[in-house]
């Protein structure tokens, strides 16, 4: 009998994680095991706002799949995903096709745009890698060129950041962090700064404690942090955004405009014949697409309701990398002939959001709240935990963030 | 009898060695010494291609003002020249007018476009601090833009050189060394960038002996520079450079042009009623303007012809540092009521182009040609000689080269 072949797509932390576990517990002759992915890293999606502020360099957050994948027991291939054919269980890549007999899609999350015209050419997203370390060096050039005008133009000074949710708040205190750095770079004074937040909903971090909400725009307002509640972005141009509240509309000059809001799965998904809600296909319990025994969804591109809450897990990279343990765990059942599959259970570890290097905000243990310091060096906790469950200590030492106390 | 008014304008190479030497030599009831700058530093012009290559640190290249100068001593004005009235004895500034007894132009060099179309709008000059690290800002964000466009754009990825002067080719072999750290940092194939040098001349360092001049293409052609020398630019866009060579144009697509040839005087020189020739007094030997003794014109508003060579001597901060040392010593003659002025006489110590931190040509004591490790070492010499006069052993430990050997 021949050995199934099980191909993973993306290496996020969905497909990275299901990689790193099927690797360990299956046998050599259980399985063939195929990673695809774009480039030849992981990285860490949920530090990219500190990139796009340029508080950390992109090295930091990146691994070399090399690093986490042992070439010998994973046949790795370097190349973009253009669609999936669940029927004829093939994956089209650029420079080739793959058969598959079970299959785990990774593939992550797009921008939602919203239909707000001129976002996608005139915003930048934090996405990925290549697009984080664009927003740094178009703020450092846009600072850099400020002082080379014959006349003030306060445009080249001015964040804007739509979304408060998670990132849109994470990359808030990191960016008011750097405005400082950026000032004395560029020989300009901290007041000619502005940067502002846009949120079409009622609240900053929908979902949060209101407490604890109130802790996080307190703070980053401290910082020079200029809050547009209930306000909608209407358009975006290469000067600037209107913006409208109350009926009435406003164009805020700036070159600087991150978008920080709203997700979709990965379009491919929706392009390839599955059932799915903005690109997202809504899972069995078993994280199977319900059409296809053989496919796995993880991560973003998956949706499942929570019974507790009866609304859909957020996409997060907690989730993503439970949902990679219990498909690894499920795939080593159905190799070994046995189809009663784990269903998916949330295991909530808590949630922090950072406000800068030394400040967060969270919740742990289901409902204790945390705040500043301590809510902090428990967000650095979180990362390195994962990295020790990814790769062990030698990948902690080597990525973690070890500068816990300050 | 009331103590004269001496107004010096600029803090460049001429005006901070005029000012620093009339500081020393003068006695306190001598005269009154008024230094004029739009900035609160001076900066090293000469180092400025290192800069806009990414390869030194502004700051590295700057020295406080009041590092330099005892406030006691000198009323420093930090504020913008507007015009110079030599009839009146005044120099209008932009918040606010001065008078002088005798002044001390030394207001810099221009960037002359030679009338080339959409040179000032699309290409970047090495003039001053500020043009210099947007450049560096400017070539960083291209090439962190590239992984992020949906087609290969190699505009992005292209650098153009206008001239191979002194400055043009010292920027080539800092750029030549750089790119493969921006090609690392960015995730880019060495490949696919060019760097392309465009003279209109019939030679690379025209003056220069053809032995060094061979070198130090030879050298950069190795790093991957392409020359096209004999070659005009006619027009700079948006997109990229037209150039033209035995009458065939061609359409050069590149986000990054730099332009580093042709300089003239500062234009309010040329705006406030002197003879000029390109904004540059022709100053008598005692570097006097021709119509007015108490007007002395230092650095690279004057020029003054060479006897030896029937030639004006070029540019260059040698010269401009010689121009002020004289001045100063003819200013206290001036003001001690000796009115026998000493002539001008260039001491020539050399010239080295540095091409990369760890090779340069030059030539020194009038004849001997240097290559290589040599010359580079000669030219941290040469630079950190200056540091040494200008401010002292404390100035050359913090801001000299002090990496002479590698």
């Amino acid at each position: 009998m021949s050995r199934p072949n099980i191909v993973v797509l993306g290496a996020g932390y969905g497909g990275i994680m299901t990689t790193v576990r099927l690797q360990k517990e299956l046998k050599a002759n259980d399985a063939n095991i195929t990673l695809v992915n774009k480039n030849d890293y992981h990285y860490q999606t949920t530090w990219l706002h500190e990139i796009s502020a340029g508080t950390l360099h992109h090295d930091r957050a990146r691994i070399p799949i090399g690093d986490l994948i042992d070439f010998n027991r994973v046949n790795f291939i370097q190349d973009t995903v253009l669609s999936i054919d669940p029927e004829g269980q093939r994956v089209q890549l650029e420079e080739g096709e793959l058969t598959y007999d079970y299959l785990v899609i990774g593939l992550g999350f797009e921008t939602a745009t919203f239909g707000i015209e001129g976002l996608l050419e005139h915003a930048h997203s934090i996405t990925n890698i290549n697009s984080s370390r664009l927003i740094r060096e178009e703020i450092e050039s846009n600072f850099a060129k400020y002082n080379n005008e014959p006349e003030e133009r306060d445009d080249l000074l001015t964040i804007v950041v739509g979304g408060a949710g998670f990132t849109g708040i994470e990359f808030l205190g990191e960016i008011a962090n750097r405005v400082p750095e950026l000032c004395e770079e560029y020989d300009i004074p901290r007041e000619k700064v502005r940067i502002i937040n846009v949120e079409a909903g009622p609240t900053a971090l929908a979902g949060f404690d209101p407490e604890l909400v109130e802790y996080a725009m307190n703070r980053l307002e401290e910082k020079g942090v200029e809050f547009r509640i209930s306000t909608m972005i209407k358009k975006v141009t290469e000067d600037g955004i209107v913006v409208e509240k109350d009926d009435e509309q406003e164009m805020i000059p700036s070159r600087n405009v991150v978008w920080a809001a709203g997700v979709t799965g990965n379009s491919i998904v929706g392009e390839s014949g599955f059932e799915v809600n903005r690109n997202k296909v809504p899972v069995r319990e078993d994280l199977r697409a319900p059409e296809y025994d053989n496919v796995f969804v993880v991560g973003d591109c998956a949706v499942l309701m929570n019974p507790e809450t009866e609304r859909p897990y957020p996409p997060t990279a907690q989730i993503a990398i439970q949902m990679a343990e219990l498909t690894a765990r499920n795939l080593k059942q159905v190799v070994h002939g046995n189809n009663e599959l784990e269903p998916f259970e949330f295991d909530n570890k808590g949630t922090v959001a950072s406000l800068g290097n030394t400040d967060a905000i969270g919740v742990i243990f289901g409902d204790r709240k945390l705040f500043g310091r301590s809510a902090s060096i428990m967000k650095k906790v979180i990362d390195n935990r994962y990295l020790l469950k990814l790769g062990g200590v030698g990948l902690f030492l080597k990525k973690g963030k070890l500068d816990m106390y300050h």
